[in-house]
C-alpha cells in the first residue's frame, strides 16, 4: 500500500451505500503534511507534462490543487458551482450533476483563465461516476487548452468514471483506486497499479 | 504598500458599487506564490499565539488557509455552506448571510473537528461586513474552543465588519485594508497600519 491507501485504511470510515468517509483528513479537516506528499506524487507522475496550470473545482478539491501547485510552481483555477449565470463577463460553462445533493449545477470559469497555450493538470479529490471531471474537460476543450492529465487522490474503482476517462485515452493518475468496500467490517480492497 | 497591496493596486479591478475585482489573482484564479507570502505573514504575526488549528470557510478561503497551514504545520478545518442540515452525525451551525449572493445559507462545522483545546486561527480572503466570519467565530465559542487569532487577506475598511470584530476584543489583521476605491478612475486607498 502506498501511503494515501494506508491513511484510508487507517483513518477512512466505511458506511452503507458504498460511502467512504475521508472528512477527517480529506475533505473536511484537511491533512497538509499528507496533502504535501499527494501534490509531491502528482509532480513526479506529471514532471514530463510542461504542465502551467492547475484547475480544479470548489469546494474539496481546492486544497490539494494549492498545495500541489507549489510542486508545479503554477497558479491554480477554480471552476465555480454556480445555479444561475450571473458571474461578470465571459465564462466556460457546463452542466454537472451531483449525486451527493441529488441536484445540477453550472460549473463555470472565467474565459479570462483559459487560454489555447495553457497546458492543463486537472486535480480533485473525489472520483466516481466522473461527471464534475467530464463537465471540466468539457471546459478545458472550449477553452481550446490542453488536458496534460488528470490527478485524482480517491477513484471509486467500481464506479464508471475512470473507466471512462481512460477509455478516452486520458492520462488519469488516481493515487489510491478503491475496488471494493464493506460496510460490516470496515474493510476497503484496493486495486494493485 | 506591502507586497499584497501592491498586487492590488496593480491587478485589482475598481467597478461600481464598490466591488473590488480580484479574481485574477485571489479567488478564481489563485497565485500560489503570493498566498505563499500571504501564509509566511500570517506566521510573523500569530507567531506566538500557540495555533494548533486552521479555519476557514469554502470555497475561496481554503487555498489562502491551505498555503498558510504549511507555515503553522497545523490542519485546516473549513466550514461548509448548506442549505439544509443534513450532515451526519453533529455539526455546530451558524447562519451566514451573503450580500453577494443575497441569500442565507447555513454554515456547518463536524463537531468531531473542533475540540475546547483547539487554540484557532480564523483564515478568509474577504472581510466586508464581517457576516461569514461572526458565524466562524459563533462556531467556535459553540466548541469551546478559543479563537486566538483571525488572519484576512484584504478587508474593505469602509464596511463594518472590522470594526466590530475588533470591538469584541479579537486579533484580526487584515493584510490590506481598502478604506476607499473610485470606480472612474480605478484607484484605491489603503489605511495606514
Amino acid at each position: 500500500m502506498n501511503f494515501l491507501e494506508e491513511r484510508i485504511a487507517r483513518d477512512g470510515i466505511v458506511k452503507e451505500g458504498n460511502v467512504l468517509k475521508v472528512d477527517s483528513f480529506l475533505n473536511h479537516q484537511m491533512d497538509i503534511r499528507l496533502f504535501d506528499e499527494i501534490g509531491a506524487e502528482f509532480k513526479r507522475r506529471f514532471a514530463d507534462a510542461g504542465i502551467n496550470k492547475i484547475l480544479t473545482i470548489e469546494a474539496s478539491g481546492i486544497g490539494i490543487a494549492c498545495i500541489a501547485a507549489r510542486h508545479f510552481d503554477v497558479p491554480v483555477v477554480f471552476a465555480k458551482k454556480s445555479k444561475s449565470i450571473n458571474i461578470e463577463g465571459e465564462v466556460y460553462v457546463a452542466e454537472v450533476e451531483s449525486f451527493t445533493h441529488k441536484c445540477k449545477n453550472n460549473v463555470i470559469v472565467s474565459k479570462k483563465f483559459l487560454n489555447p497555450e495553457d497546458r492543463v493538470l486537472i486535480i480533485d479529490d473525489f472520483l466516481a461516476n466522473g461527471c464534475a471531471l467530464q463537465g471540466l474537460i468539457s471546459i478545458v476543450n472550449e477553452s481550446g487548452a490542453t488536458v496534460e492529465g488528470i490527478g485524482i487522490a480517491i477513484e471509486k474503482g467500481f464506479q464508471p468514471g475512470g473507466r471512462i476517462i481512460r477509455n478516452l485515452g486520458y492520462h488519469l493518475e488516481s493515487l489510491a483506486i478503491v475496488d471494493s468496500m464493506n460496510a460490516e467490517d470496515g474493510t476497503i480492497s484496493f486495486r494493485e497499479q
